[in-house]
């Protein structure tokens, strides 16, 4: 049986601090491309692999956060969209389209898979790591779910921008919301007005003081924050919210590469204010993804939801996109290419 | 018509940091014992005041948390139980027994009655500023309705011998759970297990590290973490937390004296372990309060729950009883009284 090159991307130093490029590597690897005898499982071509700040929590080599981690030596492992080469599984063929967890190398082997099946093919494949994927699930149970949006009620979302930011704020404008969104470079702060219908959006490096900025923005205070960044800008969110106001916590990037967490001090303001802050794993939703589709889908269709992706070409820049996300050098969704088909 | 002394218990400074006796005065005012002409309110003699740790928030000259604040040489304000001298209001007659929002003060005119009237008085008097008012409404719509507490859990109560926590901790074990309350001294933890029925208790200054306290008392983890008291303990209580766990806030008495708070550095740990953190303010919850009394007062009767009372004789006393919450002087329940009927 032929053996094929597996070009991986593997973890080489457990990560403190900021990751950097070279705490991962490129690795000549090899496969034969045959599922082992009487295995349930598929054998995958990956084609897209999703680039995502949780990504940085299996980096570190005592993790206290639940989602496990890596070991050194083995491929990075995330999202992706990929084609099944071979199936010992009833409930894939070969041929097939697929989104879920898998590794970062071309091939990968996957034992007992659990992967949505791909119906869909008329909007870009990518897609199915961002807007129809783990991130628009992820905005869209935020919002809707955990955050138990209203019509007309104002909004705040940090990381605006980013792969969940900019659905954020498209599902908001859709709910008839006013939505103010936060990034960290006058690009972006563009793309949320321009391209994301942004009622106002403002570069949070530019505001010396965030509690000023909110102020400004939202003179009522805000119904909702989705929080996707914690530390000070949670801390200048909390005495600007409602009554009643939710906080859905997606994620808080600006801390997964601290070793010591900034301390967040206004949250005494949960009690009077009666603030419902709560965080969320967008797997516990997964079982909404058909009615997310259904919601979704016609909106890509007519151009009313658009999706602004930050495409990085083959393995080799692999760990480049990843830590990109960190000093936010990705504009929109960063996803990664392995092969297009 | 005769005017009567009226002695009152004034804000003489705003507060910052922690509140001193002196920042009360005892003043000798008069009071004519007549409604005005046409007042659709009632006359008040105040019997039993009640002294909670949200107070603290009415001293501040500016306050950001939305509770009101009090004018210098003005009344304090809070709960308490009095009888009604004399009414303009249909809904109060003269000698009916209420508990409600009233002065720190011999007698009170109160243009817009809503109190609760008091049809139970086989039970101390001065219970409803306890078990029968606020802090018990409070303990008991916390644990239940904001906290989901389910049979069986694990609960963590801080302030645990507190107006609040000595009926969170007897809530939790009427309904099978697993209750750990933390308190400020040896006496308190004593009563916590003895009087109480808590598991177990431990000083919190006593335990350098709380965070190795907690995984001693919650090696699987704690469900339920009912908030008293911020800062320190929240952030060590945040990583011990199960999967899908509540965290009621009712208050955070560690906080409110400082001028700069402390920060909260373990927020993350909502996220990945789907906790939902969330203010309440028990007034919000009132329409229970038909519910929690067929609830609690044949536990009280029974003899099944419990309550410890630190009762304080005089108008005199009021602000050093006040002040002593601060500092944890009190022992359960801080009540002031002010006359026996």
């Amino acid at each position: 049986m032929a053996q094929v090159r597996n070009k991986q991307v593997v973890l080489s130093n457990y990560v403190s601090g900021f990751p950097k490029e070279s705490d991962m590597e490129i690795v000549d690897s090899t496969i034969t491309l045959k599922l082992p005898e009487g295995s349930n499982g598929v054998l995958l071509k990956n084609l897209y692999l999703s680039c995502d700040p949780y990504m940085r929590t299996l980096m570190n080599e005592d993790s206290t956060l639940g989602l496990g981690r890596l070991t050194l030596g083995s491929p990075m492992m995330g999202y992706g969209v990929a084609r099944v080469v071979e199936s010992g599984n009833p409930d894939y063929k070969k041929g097939d389209l697929v989104w879920g967890i898998t590794k970062w190398e071309e091939y990968s082997l996957v034992s007992a898979p659990q992967f949505f099946k791909i119906q869909h093919t008329d909007v870009p494949l990518s897609y199915y790591t961002g807007i129809l994927g783990m991130p628009g699930m992820t905005a869209y149970t935020g919002f809707f779910e955990v955050g138990s949006a209203k019509k007309g009620e104002n909004v705040f979302v940090s990381a605006a921008s980013g792969a969940v930011g900019q659905l954020v704020g498209q599902f908001a404008k859709l709910n008839g919301c006013y939505v103010v969104g936060s990034a960290g470079s006058k690009e972006k702060v563009e793309l949320l007005k321009e391209k994301f219908g942004y009622d106002e959006g403002f570069n949070y490096k530019e505001e010396p003081d965030l509690d000023a900025a909110l102020k400004r923005y939202f003179p009522e205070g805000i119904d909702i924050y989705f929080e996707n960044v914690g530390g000070k800008t949670l801390d200048a969110v909390l005495p600007n919210m409602k009554l009643h106001g939710r906080i859905p916590v997606c994620g808080m990037i600006s801390q997964y590469n601290l070793t010591q967490h900034e301390g967040v001090a206004n949250l005494a303001n949960l009690i009077f204010k009666r603030v419902r802050m709560e965080g969320f794993v967008v797997s516990d939703f997964y079982h909404l993804y058909p009615k997310f589709l259904e919601f979704v889908l016609p909106h890509i269709r007519e151009g009313k939801v658009v999706y602004v992706e930050d495409i990085a070409e083959g393995l080799e820049n692999g760990p480049a996109a990843l830590v990109g996300l960190f000093s936010g050098r990705n504009v929109g969704k960063q996803v990664l290419v392995v092969a297009r088909d």
